[in-house]
């Protein structure tokens, strides 16, 4: 049986490595790419060159697709508001993935402080499950609605929440992550700051000091587990000049290295996309997972007695960050193994 | 039935690459790994942490493999020199792709000139077939020792044999091709100006003034085609800081850019892994056929008129330009489809 | 004396260029920054914040400006089309240089040819200098309007024209220039192939096929030279993904190396600005003159007997290609040594 | 008055900017290059083609060099080792400022425990000052052999040694650095990570948990400052794609962001190299120092009450942590004015 997909926002980056993605899926068909902008009878290989060897449908406006015959599909759209009037107005028999912030965060009013606008969909807002599907597996088999978290909450989820869950592994009142992003994280919307004469040889922070909208899934999700608040210090990327959006969150944590590793292992031993480096003190690059679905964690502890340790974790934030995360999910509500289509061949090196 | 296959020289690039390849052939299988400096318990993921989640056999010696349980042996050894000893004491049962130098040159003294040593096994030269699929197809089917081609004698062959062949359609004395090439191809040999730091902000020609060894088979193979001796003039790889190994070659001839055109679109036509783009005056660029095994050539005409066109090749060089390239002869020495294995997933972008 | 000098458009890449050489110009002051985007009470190091230790006037609107106590104005805005009636306007007691493509050619028919729309000043087309110092010096001097070459029309001017001046040396119908252009000589402007992630493991050419507007000046400038029409072949930018924006153009003629090597020594000999790499044979690179005033050029001859030569040219086109250019022709027409302030510090390296 | 200056290792990267310094310094003169490996008649225009319009000495190896004639001697000698026999045996007359590691740390015991091996002169041990300009201003003026600091150990002290000497402005016990570098810091020496290839599309750390060399810097001095034992936990060199060795460090405090900043603002604000960006909240980039001798500093406060402050600290590891800082001693040792040479033009951007 073959599922017919439809993807919003199709020339974004995100959108661009769905293709990828569902180009070697057994059992998922493309059959409606849209994107506002590039609409009017462009090709996807009139935007994407790479991509010219596939059969995909012709670019067209949102509107213009008819979604009686989708089963799922893919809202790729710029950063957050778009998607909210527009999966309320989708027909209910559409599952719906949503790559981008909208509905991430449970509390009207949380999406409201971040986010600066009041949330049109509330109602759906309480249908969307949190797409971790690492954590939230069950209830995405049977939803409608997913939204995909985050890249960089993603990233530092999969190093954080085994330890809080576990209890007395760390501090909770010490964390600290520092991350260092890819490029291509920033999407392709035109910034005089993403030029590559302005990236190609700086390195540059943002957000800092607790502004970026991220810490809101921190601040959900890590309180959820812990029972009680808590609040991680967050430097967002770090804007390096690698062109994949690979993502590498440096986490340091108060507890034992050995501890940590311990629970980390116990954790990811039987997931196909979470990968805990074995050796204690063996640590992830960021071109180690660049093209993959896999995300990899590694732990060393500092020289200090009862000192900090560090957990790294890195994932390539086009792929396991958010649309091979999408891809995950997708297999699930459409009752696919979710691993299809997702053990993807080696990636190009160097 | 799956074919036994060794690699000699996995921890290159180009050995590197055909790991990526055969990770998805459907009927062959990896049963030894050579690569001397790193031998001796080393893994493939210690060299490529990339290549983790593949299980590929342990890295030995050259001298420790048991050629007897292989098929098909592809020897992705240095530059030239080494693989004439070694391809002459293999059993003659086994079936060799040669990725370096030393057989592409049928006449030994031609040899002796352009890489200053006397060839040591010059029966094998004569019976090696030369690499270049679209052009040996027949040859290569019932060889036992492939010579893959130069990666940029590939580049430039697609581009101008058809044009040569057909006799009429450009003038031989006066074409002219200028290379542009990722640093990759350089291989992974530890020399000074290959450092991040000398090619980051760079951009250099070398082999300048006729001094290229690949210019060797360029006057081999055309003066063949043309029954008269033919000699270009090509500027060698200007390196540019492109990391993944594409090659983007500018080839300026005399003749009529529509005849020119329709010329390559006659031969390419049924070609899977050449692709002449279609209209005229649309020409490739080098990000797009990275990763892939397709050869994208273009051709645009000049503002003078009865004045030159220019043909734009583009390829891979890591994949159609060697290891691609490399597979597809495998293919046919096994008796498979030429394309197993090869019709490849997107690759990542950006 | 100190000159009181005005930069329209300083906060594009050439404007920042010509601050950084006017900060060790020992006679000129900066009296006027102008910025129409970038207006409204932000600094010079709001926009480029490695330039923060400057004192340096606010950036205004252009017509916030009054020229009354300015002796030069360097007009250094988008490509071409809004300098001419500005320069017009101004009071003619200033001098301008003005670093676009508004006043290069004395052709009226010319300019609406190559530029699609009339010249609205046609008067002062006729006024104006073409600003290549090295063979307009004289009139330069005594100009009150010189207008900047394209950066691609200096860096193979420099090779071309003793070449085609002194006759006999090269034939000029079989002339071919291939470019390699650093990302930076796009300038700031917001295209989404400007992007990091777009052009950062990309190669490509465009406007080729005798599309590029810096023809035009070749065929102004090498008819002139040569008494007869001259058309190049000329494929211009390939875009490579290097910051600066240095050009190396591989000049392809048919001529004698030896006698083309003689004739660039001879025309360059005593001048500070162009070398002539020494032994016939070396060539230089991209990162050779990387933030200097000093175009580099190379002879190499080919292997075919009486065949081709290859001359490369080499610059920063963001200094000697642009605002060098500009610095050398205002310290002209100002009165002082061509040389003041341009015998600048290595750059940094790596 | 011209003081003769010699560099010892000039072939490498820390030696090429030594000479870019003192092209422009008005009263030091080079009169010996010393490299040992590209010894032999080679020119320093060889080895460095930007540096081709200076006149320079040519290339010698070490002990050709009559040290009798020369003032000051700079030691860009490889990581560690050899500069030890080499000071002790050189005149006594001689000033020498060394940019390796030998002279840093004052105790033979730390120096074995963190090189691995005894020195070899102690006494000069003793003898040699800090090279940390800003804080050992008069001992340097006095002193005839300065230990030039680590790159990453001057850059997290310009960030910690105010805040950690005034007492009561950070906790001492939770400090936490994570530093990001450009790859040029890795010096010019060959091996198989440093190449283009296997750099330039990855980010990965190195030396994780607490054994870093620099470390060995930070104990000696933050304990000394403190009066007790203090070890701050510090992530190494997270190598990023940028050429040039820029060093951004986030330094995470447990403390008050405005006492902090007002603390670093008062420590800092007659010095000439370093920079306090004034408001709080500001934080610098790692491209806004490339090129120049300033370190800029930044702080910003958590969102978290009572919690963090990051304070930011940004250099270019080749001139302020190296070479410039080289050059700042040697200005003292000389008597000149510490600035001297130092007040760089703005460098070349993009």
């Amino acid at each position: 049986m073959t599922h017919k997909i439809a993807i919003l926002g199709a020339s974004g980056y995100t959108g661009a490595e769905l293709v990828r993605l569902i180009a070697t899926h057994p059992t998922m068909e493309i059959v409606a790419l849209s994107a506002d902008r590039k609409a009017g009878g462009m090709q996807m290989s009139d935007v994407y060159p790479h991509l010219r060897h596939l059969d995909l449908p012709t670019l067209v406006k949102m509107d213009q697709i008819d979604f009686d015959g989708v089963d799922l599909c893919f809202a790729a759209l710029p950063p957050h508001g778009l998607s909210q009037a527009l999966v309320r107005d989708l027909p209910k028999t559409v599952k719906v993935v949503d790559l981008g912030a909208d509905f991430r965060l449970r509390d009207p009013a949380e999406y409201e402080k971040w986010y600066g606008a009041a949330h049109v969909a509330t109602e759906l807002q309480k249908e969307a499950v949190y797409g971790l599907t690492e954590f939230y597996r069950d209830e995405i088999r049977d939803a409608r609605l997913v939204a995909g978290t985050g890249c960089n909450a993603a990233t530092v989820q999969f190093a954080l929440r085994p330890l809080i869950a576990k209890g007395g592994v760390i501090d909770l009142d010490t964390i600290i992550c520092d991350l260092k992003n890819g490029i291509s994280g920033a999407g392709r919307s035109l910034k005089e700051n993403m030029l590559f004469a302005e990236r190609s040889t700086d390195v540059l922070g943002y957000a800092q000091g607790g502004k970026h909208r991220h810490l809101a899934e921190f601040d959900q999700e890590f309180s959820l587990i812990a029972g009680r608040d808590v609040r991680i210090v967050f430097t967002p990327p770090h804007l390096v000049p690698v062109n994949r959006g690979g993502i590498l969150a440096d986490c340091y944590v108060q507890g034992d290295a050995q501890a940590i590793h311990a629970a980390l292992v116990e954790q990811y031993q039987d997931e196909p996309f979470v990968e805990v480096l074995p050796p204690l003190g063996q640590l992830p690059g960021m071109g180690h997972v660049t093209g993959s679905n896999i995300c990899q964690l590694g732990v060393v502890g500092d020289r200090v007695p009862g000192g900090r340790a560090l957990v790294v974790s890195a994932l390539d934030n086009l792929c396991k960050g958010s649309s091979g995360q999408a891809m995950q999910n997708a297999n699930l509500m459409l009752g696919e193994d979710e691993t299809t289509g997702l053990m993807l061949a080696p990636p190009v090196f160097p």
